[in-house]
């Protein structure tokens, strides 16, 4: 139980499931950074981690085994565990009452659980007959806020995505994996000119399919009909779904690379109307959750580097297609535990919070 | 003098200007697997490398500076040296009787200067009014042998290319950073999670305009009008003058990667007729100068670890568009300095040569 002075017994009781993972520990951080908006806090995990003491709101706080009776008397449980953890506990937590958040991909596409981004369709929290409502994946929220502002202002018909997605999307283990790498591999010069020289010296691959320092991999997540990974398939069908765009034409290309925290995005958008290159960054530069940094005669745009550790989409490099006037192309960065993951999270768990307080 | 024993005085004579360059030492490699296309090799460098000593198909020969008189009885001089460089003695070489084989950017768009990749349209190189012909950017040449056979069967009526472009397009000073950056962030565990700290450790950031160590940096070559980059208008400028499709679409973001050597491109391709997977996948799997790599069932794609140092163009994680059945996603690889460079320059130097053997 929360000993947490400030913890008012008039706000909601929050359960964070999966506390001690990667995305996990953000969202303590997060918590810790909004002290009024739930009273009790519990950290729940495997039964491998419970009685592991947690720093949130500055006091620590015992992590629980998961288990049914965690969710008695809980009014908010936020999800970050795999697909199979989620399918199987979100609706026991339902069932006892709590307004389930979930970020595993269990849920993202049933049709009884929305799929929220709250910059772009907030109003849809409220329609989860599941008591479950699904937070997107880290590289469709990486873009979706600004992509949601333009499609806004021009009507959206199309999106062509490359991505540069980052080793903490595949977990610690995939951070861990890029800094042995970038030892092993860091004062060998001349590595990198012959075929293979990489993978003779970068040790395990983790859990990526080829080596990843000094490389790309074009890969990410499971494969699916056609050759398309799982990943890929996020992006058209997450995107879809938040803009409620059900035949939005979406092709995207899903790449690693050797960055360890922040998704970039090449995105090319093309509208049903004719795009004002000015208008768009204006537009852009109001928006909430975004910051344009679009001054390439100063080399000013967003890179990983600058942008991880914040909550917004940065946007930049903003040019109108020199063939097509309806066609913006646009380059995307997003924290991917932030906003791609656990920020997004806390954001829908506050809607449903300022419901129950009201 | 070249004292190389195989040289026949039949063959031509050969000038490699820009001998000492990154570009012109893979030249010198690739000149050396084929001895018996030129008689006379001369190595011509700017004045400060005169005198120093080059091996070249097993023999040393010394570098002289670049004077008119280097080209007298030269038959093809292939140059890789600045566009301010080529725009002042390319044609004084042709001027002098050399054929002028250029990989600046100095005449490629010159409607009296053909651009060629042997592959795609060899023909072009009797089209030479001036005596030059050039040789395209490296960026576009890591994919346009694949996009040309793809345009070949279906007829290509638009692209967007996202970039990962490997330091060593920006010369070995871009290698050289790299290797630096690697080894002051290497083993600082935690890097890369709060914003600008690999801009704390990196050191110098060399030619680029943002660490490229864990970071990417989405720009490359200098700035033109409406926020685009010289090296994107390059990509669509120089695929319409190859493909001889001067209203071809072409939306490019060019985005530097921390790999040494090594262009990949993602690639979203419309054409004018519907597509089939299968029968794309064969067609490169049959093209001169493409391998096709795509077995995403056992994690099977071109990586820059894998392809560097090779001649092909790699491609892989070919899918048709699950919303256009005219368009085609697919991923390429393709060694920036090999046939991104060197290689192409020396293939459009021996079709010039077997024509004046002939």
């Amino acid at each position: 139980m929360s000993a947490y002075p400030g913890a008012r017994a008039d706000r909601p009781t929050l359960a964070v499931v999966g506390a001690t993972g990667a995305v996990g520990s953000v969202m303590l951080q997060i918590l810790s950074t909004r002290q009024d908006v739930y009273g009790e806090i519990r950290l729940v995990a495997s039964p491998r981690s419970a009685g592991r003491k947690l720093s949130v709101r500055g006091e620590e706080v015992e992590v629980v085994a998961l288990a049914p009776e965690v969710f008695d008397g809980v009014d908010v449980a936020m999800f970050d565990v795999p697909d199979a953890v989620s399918a199987e506990w979100a609706p026991v937590a339902a069932e006892r009452g709590a307004v389930v958040v979930d970020n595993s991909g269990a849920f993202r596409m049933d049709d009884d659980v929305p799929l929220v981004v709250p910059e772009v369709n907030p109003e849809q929290v409220r329609h989860r007959p599941r008591g479950i409502i699904a937070n997107p994946n880290c590289t469709t929220l990486s873009m979706i806020v600004a992509i949601g502002v333009l499609h806004e202002m021009y009507g959206l018909s199309e999106l062509v995505v490359a991505s540069y997605q980052a080793a903490s999307g595949a977990g610690q283990e995939g951070v861990d994996t890029l800094y042995d790498q970038l030892e092993r591999v860091a004062g060998k010069r001349g590595l990198g000119e012959r075929p293979g020289d990489i993978r003779g010296v970068v040790g395990g691959l983790g859990p990526f399919p080829a080596p990843l320092a000094l490389n790309v991999v074009p890969w990410a997540g499971s494969l699916k009909e056609d050759g398309w990974s799982s990943e890929e398939l996020k992006v058209r069908n997450e995107s879809r779904k938040i803009l409620g765009l059900p035949d939005l034409r979406v092709s995207a290309t899903c790449v690693r690379v050797p960055v360890v925290t922040t998704h970039s995005l090449a995105v090319h958008a093309v509208f049903d109307r004719d795009v004002d290159q000015r208008e768009a960054q204006a537009v852009l530069a109001g928006a909430p959750g975004v910051v344009l940094v679009d001054h390439p005669e100063a080399y000013e745009f967003p890179t990983p580097a600058d942008v991880v550790g914040t909550d917004p989409t940065w946007v930049g490099r903003v040019r109108r297609s020199l063939d097509d006037p309806r066609a913006l192309d646009l380059f995307l960065c997003g924290d991917n535990l932030r906003k791609g993951a656990a920020l997004n999270t806390a954001q829908i768990a506050e809607l449903v919070a300022a419901e129950l307080t009201r």
